[in-house]
């Protein structure tokens, strides 16, 4: 597959940002400041952050098995979808219900969108899907899997027919993969040179941080580099999540205890009249009750707050997986306002 | 002025994205971990930043004597760049020599450039800025003043001139502007709709954060917030910014100590024989020598790295103020290097 026909002319014409890193004692190339503030023992906040992340792109590329040069660090995930529309724009293509900011940082950047709603199982809808590949010919597919309202993995075999089929880059989001039961879209890397996947620190514990991170082909990544702005990820953060990702055994825990959670959260769920509450993949699950308003202001009035899925999903509403007192809580309170 | 008629057609549809803060006792509606890690006493890692960053704004806008309203916050100058470009698009003007990223960006984005060489004086050529305003209409100037590199401030009449000739956005960026004796361009604010200021915290010793501000009329801001991504700046460069902020002291004491060891730079540069120094209104100095590769060289062999102007302007170098320690290493060296 030509990736460079991919890109946008002007895309194509550039070169990355180059920010060298030259070894000295006195450093004065810069332009910062020689007084910092003391915040921290060791991150100088004088210093601008390491354009590169190296530390923590090794970190990354070490537990996945994979390379450094196959990982683009951002801003969060959001950062990084808006540098993949600037690099490859086109129209941009997404099932519906998903995460919105496909869509929002598509329409801010000029590009057409392509919405496509889910089969009724909350699966890809395979014929209008390719029927809009062969039209359209998108440059970009955002596939949340598992998927952020409905909480399901799509199949497996889909996504691969979509790689195959499209023309374009198809981008699998893995936010919520760590809750999940199936392996993801590493393993299949090596395949396809089209196939880009996401990942974020947000959904396990830093959100606080903005950390996202693109892994895929190096052509594929060096060509989305290029657009990237040279110090996108501050110093802490980047400092900050070497020191999580390292952590394994708190992330663990963490996530089996969500994991563990959500399995009897949805149990419990199953119980309650009035709730049906669809299977998930995720730190979330989508349920439906016959009157949504009524079920969301009640529980905002018992101080807890979940998500109104009224515009996206009607019926719908969308509850966090919390910690066990949490969930306690949100169930005592639900069992209430029905 | 018509603000809403700058705005690109595609961002003028927008609507901003609405990250409402509603108070509750038990928060299930972001999908965030209910288990952060114990980096901060005060910061929940694991819950996403205040995407409005009130604290931070409120503080910078009562230091300002201005309102929140007409502040952005970005992760970074680099990133309200890349909105405002992202906003108004069409033509984008800045005078050369200057900060690289409004032409990277600007060209990242798929925007025609025009760049008009500074006067022999380092300031404004207002002839050719002004036949080029006519011709390109261009959506977007940029102006660094003080400019870098070469450190002077560009006379307010020209300045003043062009905000009042565009039919565009003019951006004062004053990144540089705590070290200069010039007041900036915040008074002006209330006179000029189509004025922008830039500001940072990188040059005041917290470039590690990413912390750039963009400050102008309530419309104008409300139009570059539409294309911002919600969680753009972390919780932590959001609160170390507040207590960098809120610190005048220090922030005080660190820009006088850098402009007076400017002003003594500038005065040993100028006793040393083949170095022809600029004045400098910001914390670097230009100086033109007659070998400059030899020289670049020469300054790193003894640990010392400064930057190389060579292909933005020949002969010449640019060295960041340091503390007096740094200076001092660097004028031994540079006495030797000659």
């Amino acid at each position: 597959m030509n990736i460079r026909a991919l890109v946008k002319p002007n895309v194509r014409r550039l070169s990355a940002y180059e920010a060298k890193e030259i070894p000295c004692r006195v450093k004065l190339d810069a332009n910062e400041s020689p007084y910092g503030f003391s915040f921290f023992k060791n991150i100088p906040t004088n210093r601008y952050p390491d354009p590169e992340a190296k530390e923590l792109k090794t970190t990354l590329a070490k537990q996945l098995k994979l390379k450094s040069k196959n990982i683009l660090v951002g801003n969060g995930s959001d950062e990084l979808i808006y540098y993949l529309v600037t690099t490859f724009g086109g129209a941009v293509l997404y099932p519906t219900p998903t995460f919105s900011m496909y869509g929002i940082i598509s329409k801010a950047l000029g590009e057409k969108t392509i919405e496509i709603p889910l089969d009724p199982s909350f699966d890809l809808n395979m014929k209008k899907i390719l029927d809009a590949i062969k039209k359209h010919k998108p440059k970009l597919l955002f596939l949340s899997s598992p998927n952020n309202p409905t909480g399901n993995c799509f199949s497996t075999e889909r996504i691969l027919m979509l790689i195959e089929k499209s023309k374009g880059i198809v981008v699998v989001d893995e936010a919520y993969q760590p809750f999940s039961s199936e392996r993801g879209f590493i393993p299949f890397l090596k395949d396809y040179k089209n196939l880009l996947i996401m990942r974020t620190l947000s959904k396990i514990g830093l959100a606080a941080l903005r950390v996202g991170f693109l892994i895929g082909d190096e052509e594929v990544i060096n060509e989305v580099n290029k657009v990237r702005l040279p110090f996108n990820l501050n110093s802490i953060s980047q400092a900050l999540a070497v020191r999580a990702l390292k952590d394994k055994k708190q992330m663990r825990s963490a996530i089996s205890s969500i994991v563990s959670e959500r399995e009897r959260l949805s149990k419990e769920l199953a119980e309650i009249k009035g709730v049906m509450a669809y299977p998930s993949e995720a730190n979330f699950i989508l349920f439906k009750v016959k009157n949504p308003e009524k079920v969301y202001a009640g529980l905002l009035k018992k101080g807890v707050l979940i998500r109104n899925m009224k515009g996206v999903i009607n019926g719908c509403l969308r509850v966090t997986v919390g910690s066990k007192k949490e969930n306690d809580i949100f169930l005592r309170a639900l069992r209430e306002v029905l």
